[in-house]
């Protein structure tokens, strides 16, 4: 070892999911929108002023701060964007997780929750999962350091009530917690309605998957004024200028365009729906998915097995080999024809498999 | 206080330099380049394809660290990029600064490392310029858990010679030195010709003052490749997706543009030179700047007084109420133009305060 090395932060990194560089590609494996973005974005790249871009972006970003506040039907200092929500929530973690008591997530879940406690020293433990992939609320009303869940839950799609929600953050009031809500726009019911009520919860959100704009690396949280505060701080002793001057303009241009975000959700939902009832007559089962994504398991063939399967005819879908998970698929809902092309895959492999035994 | 107040990281904010929305303002607060950038970042613009933002960008960042590398002759996984050269020296302070020994930097400089010093609970001791503003290489020879400094130094432009930088190297093989050129590209010698010799060197740099691209948040660090691949380590525990499309794509173009940067360095370094002489004329004193702004102060009109003056005339410069440089304003060079008109205020204030004593 060098003499240097004593004093290095040594970590073992998340490994993000496969971008390809081949073409002719279905990549169903990062939960990406198959729609591009907006109209409305093209023209905020038009409108783009090149010379600009030699000036320092507005530190408060506050055009994109107003745009997403008025979206939402908040004020200006209820919303905090960051550079896609993995930064929004590696700065709540660093603002609000800062107790010698663990923090609590599910055993089954997005899988940066862990990364991030490691690498900022925070204690955690998980909370298992019911048999049917769903939150036990009780797990989660002992003593903690902060709370953080996905609703819908990645990687499963699995959503949870708002009731279940609202009672999680009544019984911590000595907790922030943080509901992750990158997949809700597919199906679920945001719990920012509870913010009136409840001063200790903090909702975060992504352009990533609903709106298109995962090359933008825009996200955002809405909370109490005091926690956005808090965060600000934070963000401000770590780097003022994190959102450079196109990611804002198009993140405003983006979130203007209600009726453009509306189509694609419902698009995207009506496929998902059908993709559902294929998989099934395919012999596949599944948590019931709210989410942009499908959680499936078939009755014979290992998962393992099938993701090699459409790797070689060229569709990509995720799998984690993982405890408990490790004959499930990840399935991103991509535009219509790509899921028929995935089923007539699937049932092609599935149907040659059975001759061949 | 809130019940969940207890536990929340309370920091102090940096303060960056005013963005002012108001038209007609001669902006010289912030380093920022008066020259646009590069037409093949025009062009870069033009080519975007909308389409292609709703994909995640490439993690690794490929493109980009492969043409800064070209650029520096050096390999690939010599370098880092991340958002602008603040993220990458947070960054580099989560990974090399864990020590339970301090940090060591100079007390006058760049106003940023002991605010992430305090964010992130790393010991500090700021070391005393001497009275020319130089480094005192001694003092950085004690027992530290590393060192960080600028060359040319922030806010005061001095330059150290590349020997001096050499020794501390040198004498501290058990630290990781990081050696911050935001701007060296207007008159002082990189460190990466050390970085064959000393494998606990960092050298970071940044697009937004020599490639005049402040807006596009894009900062690199160069160094032997286990510095990187520890760098690397954090950023993807941190942010998988740091840089955005758009911010990949244009700055490869700006740093294919070597002939256009060239030009516009040297028409910066010509405008400062002409500065310098107008300042001595006005009777301003100042340490002989290699950078793109000036440390100045008047050998009788009190800074403060001065920034407020030219304020009211709409060109902004920086002031530091702080100890030690509470009689100085850093003038960042403009255009050619914008340096006479400064020059011409200055000297009508001056005239005219004269008169009225």
């Amino acid at each position: 070892m060098r003499e240097w090395e004593a004093n290095i932060r040594k970590v073992v990194p998340y490994v993000p999911g496969e971008q390809p560089k081949e073409q002719g590609i279905i990549k169903l494996n990062t939960n990406e929108n198959p729609y591009p973005p907006s109209e409305k974005v093209r023209k905020a790249l038009e409108e783009t002023d090149v010379d600009r871009l030699r000036l320092y972006p507005d530190p408060t970003i506050d055009s994109l701060v107003s745009a997403i506040a008025k979206y939402y039907q908040v004020d200006k200092e209820n919303v905090f964007v960051g550079v896609g929500s993995d930064d929004v929530i590696a700065m709540s973690f660093m603002t609000f997780f800062n107790s010698d008591k663990p923090i609590l997530f599910p055993d089954i879940t997005y899988s940066f929750y862990d990364v991030w406690a490691d690498m900022l020293k925070i204690p955690y433990e998980t909370q298992p999962l019911d048999e049917a992939f769903h939150i036990v609320k009780e797990d989660y009303m002992k003593e903690n350091g902060g709370i953080i869940f996905p609703n819908p839950n990645a990687p499963t799609g699995v959503l949870e009530d708002i009731s279940v929600i609202e009672e999680i953050v009544a019984k911590n009031p000595a907790s922030v917690v943080i509901v992750d809500e990158a997949y809700v726009d597919f199906g679920g019911k945001s719990a920012i309605s509870l913010l009136e009520k409840y001063d200790n919860l903090l909702v975060v959100q992504t352009y990533s998957k609903s709106r298109s704009m995962a090359g933008m690396r825009i996200g955002f949280a809405i909370g109490n004024k005091e926690l956005i505060k808090y965060l600000n701080d934070v963000k401000y002793s770590f780097n003022s200028y994190t959102m450079n001057d196109t990611s804002i303009r198009f993140g405003v241009a983006a979130i203007e365009d209600k009726a453009y975000f509306e189509e694609t959700v419902e698009k995207i939902i009506a496929t998902r729906e059908w993709t559902k009832k294929e998989l099934t007559n395919l012999g596949f089962t599944f948590p019931d998915s709210k989410a942009n994504f499908i959680f499936a398991t078939h009755e014979s063939i290992p998962a393992e097995e099938l993701q090699q399967a459409l790797r070689k005819e060229k569709i990509i879908v995720r799998y984690f080999k993982k405890p408990k998970i490790d004959n499930y698929l990840r399935i991103t809902v991509g535009t219509q024809k790509e899921m028929e092309t995935l089923v007539q895959t699937l049932n092609n492999y599935i149907e040659n498999r059975k001759c061949k035994q």
